[in-house]
């Protein structure tokens, strides 16, 4: 199945069911308001949901409408908890030289994750509103999943079992203030703003064999102001989805609803270009000996997409974003 | 005016109002039905609130009953955001030294915080139910606040003026595994279960001359397994509550019920003991260059109540709680 939340004046919008081509949607909340509602009692909901999904796609859904993305927000405006890894080993090496902190003790064989706000979760085509340029401004590229209940002490795959939904992210990034929490040892806080979604949040068997090994065995395409920045693909996560959910719930429950997040997509093959500008600037560094791609302005856009391996849109729909500054800026 | 949450079938709980002695609450479900929803429309609702607060000092409430802190959940059970400073530079100094760790950059300038999960807040007197005694589990006191909505870019007048609540809490930790994550940068996650509160959230005005300077003028008195464990006071905060939350909106806005907290209280005067065990942990290190109190075991109790400056009862109640081990732990 594909989900979407229509914006409205509720917090946690509307459920949407999207048809397989994203053409269509129509109005699921009857079975559940929504999203998080469903995830909430998937038990009860999935079947009904399945049934009214079935008749979307063979264009039998009463009221159904065309699917406008630009009028949706996250599929979880609001989420329980959202908790970010940085399960790409090539991109974690790469910003330990861009941010030149000492090296990540066990980051190949133990997760690192932070939580970030899960309380105002943004929409694919939202301005994001920042207050300064010089924050060093930064897109991230990322896959990540949404589960169902998860018990403290979950095993990997018990944690694989209950994702319910794959979805895309945009993490956005501070640069400027990123080294020095680091340091802190509290983790990442005024570095990372609200997180932007891609519209449509997908069941795993909508992936096809593109969702294996609990990974997402796609390529995100990244586009700064319409040039081609990357599409770096999901295969090379050094740790599954299960692993790093898992890793989440060793010492605490996650309410359903939780998104945990892959950290920015990266490859070792430099071909594929970057997921987000810090990477980029740091390769450049290694490269030429100083960086010369800008963070990002205000006015400046990003547009990132899912593809699989034969080029063909991947089933999230577009983030596709304007950096604009913060109206309460001091 | 004092609130508290009744644990129901409800994720977040009944709203109550608890008398000024304590000893009396009714339910205001009538006018907000949870504290959450009573600080996301506060302006509406302030003024009946008191209304209904007034007659249940006065004995005039209609269907109050006695105040059971036995059947009360966390006053925010699932906060829209948890963070959690490290506001006490004696509390912070003396951890540098146990956990090993590098000297935090600007420690005494600005505020260090962490993000922790906030969908699953406990009550004072439930179990804290964990997988190991060999994480090195420990209490930490605190002093919190929560917030209603705040803008990013909010300067620490404006912060300080969003204030609501004021909160007693117990920020449960692991330390085996907190080291580990500071060194990642990422910051806590494992370290860091469900964070516990006292049952009764105050507004400002009830702490009297106890809130000032945007801190909390109270002494935390600790005991572990019924022994005094500290009494230190909340008047030695590095940063305001409203520099805090400042710190907070930088580049995101936090929603109403947005709770943060203190950080370990911490005295520099020795003679007030510690809110937590790894503090005195330390302390013992330095002073005999061994550690003697173990962290807790299963079945170990924390109590913590703060005590204005006659030694009289706190506003907040009292958190009393016993450590269990969890069920699914492997």
């Amino acid at each position: 199945m594909k989900f979407a939340t229509l914006t409205t004046g509720h917090p946690d919008g509307r459920l949407l069911l999207v048809s397989r081509d994203l053409k269509t949607a129509v109005d699921a909340g009857a079975i559940a308001p929504t999203l998080l509602a469903a995830l909430e009692q998937w038990d009860r909901v999935k079947a009904p949901l399945e049934q009214l999904y079935e008749a979307l796609n063979a264009g039998r859904a009463q009221a159904s409408f065309a699917f406008t993305p630009q009028r949706c927000g996250a599929p979880l405006p609001r989420a329980p908890q959202w908790l970010d890894a940085s399960a790409f080993l090539n991109h974690g090496r790469l910003m330990e030289q861009a941010f030149n902190t000492t090296p990540i003790p066990d980051f190949d064989t133990i997760p690192v994750m932070y939580q970030g706000a899960s309380d105002d979760l943004l929409g694919p085509h939202v301005d994001i509103a920042l207050p300064s340029e010089a924050d060093g401004i930064d897109f991230e590229g990322e896959f990540g999943v949404v589960v169902g209940a998860v018990p403290l002490g979950a095993t990997p795959q018990e944690a694989l079992d209950a994702v319910r939904l794959v979805v895309q992210i945009n993490d956005w990034s501070l640069r400027a203030l990123g080294p020095r929490e680091m340091r802190t040892g509290f983790g990442f806080l005024q570095a990372k703003p609200s997180t932007s979604f891609a519209p449509v949040a997908v069941t795993p068997d909508e992936l096809g064999g593109a969702w294996r090994e609990g990974r997402v065995h796609l390529a995100l395409e990244v586009q700064h102001n319409g040039k081609r920045f990357g599409e770096p693909h999901g295969r090379e996560m050094q740790f599954s989805f299960g692993q790093l959910v898992a890793h989440a719930a060793r010492s605490r429950r996650l309410s359903a609803g939780t998104i945990v997040g892959s950290g920015t997509v990266s490859n070792v093959d430099r071909a594929a270009g970057s997921a987000c500008i810090a990477e980029r600037r740091v390769i450049e560094i290694i490269d030429a000996g100083f960086a010369s791609t800008p963070f990002m302005k205000f006015g400046d856009r990003v547009r990132m997409q899912a593809r699989d391996d034969d080029g063909a849109d991947g089933p999230f729909g577009v983030i596709d974003q304007r950096v604009v500054q913060s109206a309460h800026a001091g």
